[in-house]
């Protein structure tokens, strides 16, 4: 491997040729080789948008050159283009503020932007990696500006799109079902009748809520954190650097970017990726219960309730001829666990910040980022591979209504609570129909019951 | 202890003559004996609430009685007064759908409103428990509107105040403090300087983002299940029902309750109540840190950081004289913790409902209601007995100010980073003064130092 | 209310004559007013007993005077015999090393004491709080050494017996049903058979293990930090009282306790506790998949699984007549996730000590004995209330068994995995029997299928 | 792309011919994409072994021929040697017995022997997937093996290993700062004094405690489910294929593994795996305190505790010039977050399991395999960059410790609690030594002083 020689505050230290990243990348590479997950893509993305945003609004503001600001954002499109994703080699496990990793940037940025100006790697001659890249920003602050650029644009771009389609495969399922009479089940026990279509718009519901929640998360992620430089008094930045720089990232990426009201509690909280999380993490219960509820109305095919089926999509054992598996719902309920999972991740790191800094960024955005495309390539897969073709078993839903118990509720107001339970319990005892119990104890005649026990009379109220 | 017979489905049962409960709470106490925590007075309240609400309601619609609704609603107000707390023993390790505490309820105010009648106990007339105090709902859809009423009226009464008047009192010494330039610190090593009226504006915004995102949480709670009965469908209730007893909470708590706009989802999944959580969570984040950073700059007295002080509240220690420690942020981050892994429990209880029902909800409302009352405590606690009485050690302050090495970063522009950095690290070697050693090195002069390592230049942009 | 005024190294402060304690649990009464939860009678009762055994032992060493031994043992024995349960008021959320509680238990002791000593209460003399009572403690050691006490107690007198016994009614089902042959269930769908008494086998073995971690666990709660005082050093301890305290409390316990081995890790960490927790967690995990199980066994009457019934012990609904709800399970389930959550709390303060403490101890203690008591609890009422009272519904059972169309896999070694597969999907699509499937297709004659499809001889390996 | 056409009970689909994988590989791969986190090399090796003592097995009882077993045999070691790490895409979020990551072992298993036998990929000719390397397995009890096979060599060759060197080090320093002399800290307050070597003694005791701990979770993962098949019955192996399975992968591994007593918890539970991440996590506490506790102590360098340094690895700020920061305790610190997540994952995945499955392994086995390397890999960096370069700053704590107001507590048994305590607030209150303060207030003379207070005589019992 043929290297250059660049060197740091700490000294000299050698860089493969091959790669645009400097000497403090380098160092980080060495120093922590822990684990092997790197920066999410999406979080490199979100940083080479913070750092256009700030070279034009450095630019703007007299602070650099047409020159070094015009290179800057060259080199920071390339990165935007996805061509050097293999020049962020570092690993979540490092300092904790994502310096290292800012660096990275800053020096495959001067790099890339040098070799546009004709000069080797190295030189850090016309564009400096501090000076220039870096320039009025501090890692305290761009990092964490990034993240929530990052989060806000996978929400918006990636989340937000899956569950809003799969909330509507979901509705127009209630539509399709809305006819369908079916027996309830609360405790998992029989209840009384409601129909297939009332089930689903459940589902819709708890996605529609979801959607707005996340809404509410997005709010607080559009504040960022630049501006505020090394501890939050913006130190070595323009007093109007804050507020532009927020309304060249909302300009960028058509998300209502603002400068956050507090630059110490954004650099020393990270409370906005803990709510985040929180509406996340909320989600992920609603989509939990709802691929909970379709694989047990899906269970069976013949032991179990059975009352929908789901698309088969691959053999379900290597062992057991014709089994076919809820896999779908399966994935999504793993996806579930690490989504609470990583909540608790990143509570216990927003919990954890110190004085003028949280120092636990690097595994936030991780958590996060992760969070966020789990979820929404789970709700994307889950629609098109098993919501869409769920079918009601109409055969089986109205044998299961029509052998339910619960019917009896319907006679409460005509021979009373405690008749009707004797009814009920006479009828499980005996394992006949309410309609017999109910005639052989002489509570009532055939037809009344006939009038009185009508299912589709039984899900609403009157 | 004299007992009278009640009886119900399931057949008799001897319940003391002391007490307003019946069979139903009388066979949970003997089926439930597990743990001691009973379901929180607030929640015993609100349950008194919607039986109220459903009584006025029921009433106006035609469905009950004029003295029927007078004498519940009579009931209800003892219960709201304070005076039967002790006729609601039942822990919360009961059937997850709170029917058992639901029917304590219901016992009790039909027995209150029958003796008001001039009845006996157990006799049920004119008032009874099912057909008249339990109209129109069921557990299913009671049970958990008494969740939303109760936690909603907590966080409105409880919780918001008290982070208010703790976001009050930092504001005051984020005020008062605002001219004290003193070091900054990151990883917990110095940084550069900022005022600690700064510092503390920082714990100010926390909490009042922490106040806004109470309210998008509550946005949620405000919508109640009421009306959905059974299973989500409203058998059983009068078509008007579910929005005029949401109305009738509105106007008989001051809080914008509205019918939440699909009733299966409102039985089936609890998710207001995870994402109120994740407020609850996000709020201790904050507190964390908050109660963190005042404890570590507190720390000392004599080989700590030291720079300010918290008012000393008792004996410290039982061995070592003298010793005050910060023990209302212990008490704060024992409540962060708390919170923390209440949301654990309510993350999986709400994620675990199946299909009409989320039978989670005695263990969901004990955590949720926790969480706001600890909060709201803590707050009050920490405010009265510390923050109020922090005061800066302005000695210590000016020492590590004019002490710390991190001064050097106001020489950027001067001379470069690469010389400032060195003068840092020569001054660190040769444990010197900066500006000993800049002189040392040549690199500037005791004059130019002095003009330009100003730490009251370096606390905003330029 | 009539006061005595006491006073501590703070000042005079009023204290009730009506009360055994003293100044500091008096401030700690007016400092936190935060919550409700005392710490839990287990807790006290641990502490009187690390008092009665500090007591002896410094008497055994020669530090304190046989009547000051013999006056604090009888306070303690008082307490022990829990007549004084309403000394001890102090809420969870005080200081983080649990002084005040320390204090309040040194207090009480204290004036106990003096007062069979015919000395008024805050006279302090003969036995003083912190110079006898806390004698070669400080609470830094004394505390923790209560909450291995205290949990190590509840551990082996509640929680083992009750897994125990619950275990003990599981493997007389399994003995009891191991002839009925049943359908399997993997992913919900059906599976191959095996018997309900392999499948209760699972659940008594699932216990076993936990039974058999929780003995691990205990072995580090064994150890004990009494001797290390106020920073693990045992400054103003006797060279022999660290075993020796140990010793006594093994004594006077029956448990193994010994000194810990290091008393900086003793003080500093509370991991003994965390791991503890984890095998609480774990138990509570198995808890959780035994009484789901056996909810969805127990499913219908009608429209569900129904395999098994459970007993009827309460009317399950206010609203349906005759519904039976399978609330043991659900409490059980509410318990376990009871006890995740409290995992996450102890996690969070477990890993939060600073140099030679952790101050989360009243939360960790509060958090570790709620886990233990409700499993113990619900464990006991699961098994009364519904383990012992489990059968099988034999119709169901073999109705399910043969009309599965998983038997086919006994067939994939004479006719191969293909054909097999093929015979399943013909009897799924065309609601036919696999018998009928089987012939049509022309893969086997109605003998040949007698004589290979046989769920008895499916249940065991070959 | 060149394809063939492979075809499985769902039909046929076209697969790469650059590719060992088949037909269910393909599948899975277009039906699940989800995240891009694939299952970690560690469990694709365990999965290899698993098939290996599995075709070894079959081939010891007869069940396989001779050829068939040599060709798998060498499959497996292609696999084990690292050679065909690119044939395993299949991601975790995939049906939740892992089946397809199953079959894509025994998809590429089978291409390989069959192309050493000189047959083309896809003939499945001599060696079958299901019929020959599947051979007496389900995904059922073969993946939960790999799982227990896999996470206990990772925790015996890799976290062990670190773990041990890491406590080494610090028992190295514990020896080196035996003599050193400094103040203790409790509550972060000023304390008694001990040896900086006693403070390292109790890290090296957490640790030691850890790796028993680790080992006592072991003895659960040695147990492993192969031989339950399908649901636990054993259905198509051979009656003492469990056991010798289970013996041959001890010997290819030189770990203990024994078959499971009970198949049925083995594979419709996976307790064993909750457990082990308690363990995990309560290392990750361990280390979250020795973390915390070196870089406060090495905080400063001039404003803060400053008592020890810390090798400088990096620069630590792109705009503060000479700032080092502790980057391993802080990547140690998100390491540990990152495990207490997990462990939520980990727990809400494994108290998930119905029936005779649980469905949840993928998830499983990628957070446990996580923890592993995570911890493991940051032991070893915090070791090597950190933890032997740890040197005290004497002048720091000599300065620390005499200017400490708690060596007081050495005159408590001269002169009692209480005026010691008033010499301790008078110096404190009057900024003097506790000398002056001690003699100014005439509780005793200068040479009492001297003999009396001596920090070398409070650090050990006496």
């Amino acid at each position: 491997m043929n290297t250059r020689i660049e060197h740091d505050s700490m000294g000299k230290i050698a860089v493969s040729e091959n790669v645009y990243w400097g000497a403090q990348t380098q160092r980080s590479l060495q120093n922590f080789d822990i684990g092997g997950e790197t920066l999410p893509p999406a979080m490199i993305q979100a940083m080479a948008l913070v750092k256009k945003a700030a070279a034009l609004t450095n630019h703007q503001l007299g602070r650099i050159s047409d020159e070094c600001a015009s290179l800057i954002v060259q080199a920071a499109e390339r990165v935007l283009a996805g061509e050097l994703a293999d020049q962020f080699p570092l690993v979540v496990w490092q300092t904790g503020s994502g310096t290292q990793s800012n660096m990275n940037m800053n020096e495959v940025l001067a790099n890339v932007a040098n070799e546009i100006a004709g000069q080797p790697r190295g030189s850090y001659q016309p564009v400096h990696p501090n000076d220039h890249v870096n320039h009025a920003q501090s890692t305290n602050d761009s990092f964490p500006a990034a993240i929530h650029v990052a989060t806000a644009i996978q929400i918006n771009q990636h989340l937000i799109p899956t569950v809003q389609a799969l909330r509507d495969t979901l509705a127009a399922k209630a539509e399709a079902f809305k006819d369908i009479v079916k027996i309830g089940r609360t405790h998992l026990q029989d209840a009384t009748p409601l129909t297939l279509g009332q089930e689903f718009s459940g589902y819709v519901s708890q996605l529609d809520h979801g959607l707005a929640r996340l809404q509410q998360a997005l709010h607080w992620l559009y504040e960022l954190p630049l501006g505020g430089t090394a501890v939050g008094t913006g130190l070595n930045s323009h007093p109007q650097y804050a507020e532009k720089a927020a309304a060249k990232l909302a300009e960028l990426t058509g998300l209502p970017f603002v400068t956050a009201p507090n630059k110490f509690e954004a650099l020393g909280g990270r409370d906005a990726v803990v709510f985040a999380s929180g509406s996340l993490k909320t989600l992920a219960v609603s989509l939990n219960k709802i691929a909970n509820d379709i694989r047990w109305l899906a269970s069976g095919p013949r032991c179990g309730i059975g009352e929908i089926t789901i698309p088969a999509n691959e053999p379900g054992s290597s062992i057991m001829p014709g089994k076919v598996n809820p896999t779908q719902c399966e994935a999504m309920t793993m996806v579930a666990a690490q989504v609470m999972g990583n909540d608790t991740t990143i509570t216990v790191a927003g919990a954890s910040g110190n004085f003028e800094l949280n120092v636990f960024m690097p595994v936030l955005v991780f958590n996060v980022l992760q969070s966020v495309r789990l979820l929404a390539d789970a709700c994307n897969s889950f629609n098109l591979r098993c919501a869409v073709g769920i079918e009601p078993v109409r055969e089986k839903i109205d044998a299961n209504l029509h052998h339910s118990l619960m019917l009896v509720t319907a006679l409460n107001r005509h021979i009373g609570y405690e008749k009707a339970a004797k009814i009920a319990k006479t009828a499980y005892a005996q394992n006949t129909s309410l309609k017999q119990a109910a005639i052989k104890l002489g509570f009532l005649t055939a037809e009344e019951f006939d009038k009185w026990v009508i299912p589709e009379d039984m899900i609403a109220p009157h």
